[in-house]
């Protein structure tokens, strides 16, 4: 089997590190191009032919992505393109996916499926427009990544067309969200995406523009000058922010069952099956405006702490499948993150800092989406304050210590009224509270910690123990749930998390990737003579034709 | 295995043929007493221990929501309450599903998940109110059950409680809807909707109406009089209707290769793994008034016709899993069938026809969610006008004559406006047209019908082919259509079907349903040594740990 645990591949790169991408800054243009080294896999086993790419690729795409956002504030429009002859890509590497194991097929999709939507919440929040210039074959994840781009542009040679190959060619479905944002991003009408999804060659040319594949195209002599036309018009709509900071690397200490960053630690306790993720506060003074920020740039705790824990759930994804819970926990003072929360949010109209809450809440988004059973435990010392309540908000389960002392609390701030919003469009209180909608402002509003009862008493808390108990009862509940099927887990927290009305977002993870994980483990896609097995071979896949 | 096409067992009945269930019908109140005969399973092979149930039990249940409203609208609220002792319902019957082919468990839980819509369907516009009198054990599909109905009643006995015991027992999900409404429907707070199904033992008494899981609990001694004074107080909210129609039965002329019915032909070519379903309009005079449309009752063209094309579908579905590609054809005056629409588009408030409409509406839902492709094809002699104009909108893809005389055409009439709207809200054309929302009005005013180059022009059509193509034409895409992988295009279908924002209905098929289909197919529940598969057996079931 292809890629799994023992291949610690890492998850941080840099510009000057890339193998696939090339990040050209110009601004208020940049151009990522990319040019696939097919002999860099990120685990050995596959060639990536034809710019097709695998976990490796997409690292360094959400790599650029972020840095543009913090580094080059003063990018206003990115253009995608490809930098191989007559291709733009090709989409995820067949052989990749055929020799990988389910669950990293599946994660290894939920990856692609944030980074596209990093590019969007770019667009939609950060002023930085993506346009995809496809000036070649723009095949299945290729076509993915240009869907998730604000415009398309396509070359107009005779021959270069844009395809989602997935259901003719390899029995399984476009991964990357390629369905949903058809119709519902780009509102093609339902019986041409079908004859779309069905079609291996794809369609080109003016017809790609007429059912609103593609927004326009343009010949090989000027493609490339129209589309930078393009990309200048929509940058000239921005304001264009700098100086930029920054963004050090990471670099965690890892052992064999721990990884320690500066405010965050994961320690693994593997034979148990489970894991504490522990967030340290903020620790002596902080930035208060705008300037002190900037100067601490990549030093600034928020901005800090979460790029810290967004790495250590990738980790806990891609290296460590065999935890099915997370303990999240907190450490320092309530007040200090409190306070840096006020700071964020009267000065959310800066530009880092309006970045370092989109950050915030794409890495609690990424938390809502692991597919981990998650239990936040609110005992001693802990500072489960604003920003880090929406930690123990995104758990399945708040455990609180009853304490003698009454110093054990939680807080709310600012942060908790919408800016740290969900998948699907609302607060994590919001969805908490579907029954009493008011009670939201009144937790949002509320300047005083919550003690233990009054936590309970404001349904923040899934269960409080005294001192004499709580150990027990948190060990009970961990062997509980670390004895259950962690299939059935993964189902019915998926169900649970997202209460309300679902947008196109959240239909990628709710409902096309739920129907991807069952048609990859299905053998009309991964037996011995499934689609996806046989692909490239020259046996034709053999189908089990009875329809569910 | 279990039932599969062999076991063609029938999906009509008659609540003189009931073995599990009682109708007792005391205007303004009826009650439905489930009481299941272990010993009457669907197809042989199992115990329906416990009121638990498999399929032949929800067809009655079906068949007596159905009765209610049409041949009972002087009821006003019906009682689901449990006829053995000391036990409500227990769910679906687990070796019946351990026993099933994946196909099966599919379509059973998509059946009984449209029966519980039903009910909902007739709370919300029958005006006839659903009520759970839970009087003993209300465990997995039988609280799924309760949670279909608008209120719950649960006896306060220190014994009773409501559970979705799947997670812990089964390794699977509560497959009925039971998470989704949960949280979507009741509002439970998310943690504790985790605790509670994960919970095997599940939830009884004052904390069972704390955590909104039921609205009332009462003690034995009072618990039937205080339900029936509930639903007496509902009932009298809702002005009654009388006298009520009876349905006949629709008794289609079955061989091994067709299903025929007074106007609907299902013809099967098991060869090709096609079928065609033809539906014949209204033939002669129809009544005009609603005093001849209760005259006409059951033979009543558009009631009949929508109650055969629902049983056919149903047959499709579970005797006839091998066809891929249904072929939807109609046969009559387009005239005829636009100018009974506008009958019922003018007589909508009169209570009968508003059971017809929401009938059709229920059938149009069906076949949306009919997990086989769908080709509209409208050639000479067809009348896919209006109500039969949806049948098409719900095909996957419409294929159209342009024949020499420009006879065939399309229509739309009133009801294309939204009176017979999809599982998630919208309208048909308003799927079609998000990205020109005008244009939905446009069509549905459009008084003339639209020759082939028309409908072209409007987007009713996906390929139009003059005569001397169209066989050739139509050929070549079901030949492609049938070749490509079942699983694929069961989830590409499921994808592209629904664009726009999903609400709770839509849901517990696009999430809930998935995710279940993936965790049926999972070894951790159906194989060897799974949950499913051991329970009820000694064995503790042997999981593989890995989450994704």
């Amino acid at each position: 089997m292809g890629p799994s645990r023992s291949a610690a591949f890492a998850l941080e790169t840099h510009p000057s590190d890339y193998h696939h991408w090339r990040l050209a800054v110009e601004p208020p243009l940049a151009t990522l191009t990319l040019a696939v080294a097919e002999d860099s896999p990120v685990v050995p086993g596959y060639k990536l032919k034809l710019n097709s790419y695998d976990l490796g690729v997409d690292i360094e795409l959400a790599d650029a992505i972020a840095r543009l956002r913090f580094e080059h504030p003063e990018v206003r429009a990115v253009v995608i393109t490809g930098g191989l002859d007559r291709v733009f890509c090709a989409g995820a590497n067949i052989h990749m996916l055929a020799t990988s194991t389910h669950g990293f097929k599946v994660n290894f999709c939920k990856y692609t499926n944030e980074t596209r939507l990093a590019i969007e919440d770019a667009c939609a929040h950060s002023g930085q427009h993506y346009i995809a210039a496809c000036n070649g074959t723009t095949a299945g994840g290729g076509y993915e990544l240009a869907l998730a781009c604000q415009e398309i542009y396509l070359v107009d040679d005779g021959n270069s067309a844009v395809s989602l190959p997935e259901v003719p060619l390899l029995g399984v479905l476009p991964g990357t969200g390629g369905l949903t944002r058809v119709v519902d991003k780009r509102k093609v009408r339902r019986d041409l995406a079908d004859v779309f999804a069905t079609l291996g060659e794809g369609i080109k040319g003016k017809r790609a523009v007429e059912w609103r594949l593609v927004d326009g195209v343009f010949p090989r002599s000027r493609f490339q000058e129209a589309v930078r036309e393009r990309a200048l018009a929509l940058a000239a709509e921005e304001p264009p922010h700098a100086p930029g900071i920054l963004l050090d690397a990471l670099s965690p200490a890892v052992t064999a069952d721990s990884v320690r960053y500066r405010h965050v630690e994961l320690q693994l306790n593997r034979e148990a099956r489970t894991a504490e993720l522990t967030i340290h506060g903020p620790n002596g003074p902080q930035p208060a405006t705008s300037e002190s920020i900037h100067a601490a740039g990549a030093d600034f705790w928020p901005l800090r702490v979460f790029r810290e824990i967004d790495d250590a759930l990738l980790r806990l994804r891609f290296h460590n499948d065999e935890i099915g819970l997370v303990l999240l926990k907190t450490r320092g003072d309530l007040n200090a993150v409190r306070s840096l929360d006020t700071t964020l949010y009267q000065l959310r109209e800066d530009w880092l800092v309006n970045e370092i809450l989109l950050l915030m809440a794409r890495t609690l988004r990424r938390l809502d989406l692991t597919a981990r059973s998650l239990f936040a435990v609110v005992d001693e010392g802990s500072c489960f304050a604003g920003s880090l309540l929406e930690i123990a908000l995104a758990a399945d389960r708040i455990y609180m210590l009853r304490d003698a002392a009454g110093a054990v609390r939680l807080a709310s701030s600012a942060l908790n009224g919408g800016l740290l919003p969900m998948t699907h469009g609302p607060s994590r209180l919001q969805v908490r509270f579907m029954a009493d909608p008011a009670h939201v402002d009144d937790i949002v509003g509320e300047s005083l910690p919550f003690d233990t009862d009054a936590a309970e008493e404001a349904g923040l808390v899934t269960a409080a123990a005294d001192e004499i108990d709580w150990e027990d009862e948190l060990r009970v509940a961990i062997e509980e749930r670390v004895s259950l099927s962690p299939d059935a887990l993964t189902g019915m927290e998926a169900n649970l998390r997202f209460a309300g009305a679902e947008n196109a977002d959240s239909k990628v993870f709710g409902r096309l990737s739920a129907w991807q994980n069952w048609i990859f483990s299905r053998p009309n896609a991964t037996g011995e003579r499934g689609a996806l097995t046989l692909y490239g071979k020259p046996e034709r896949p053999q189908f089990n034709w009875r329809r569910t």
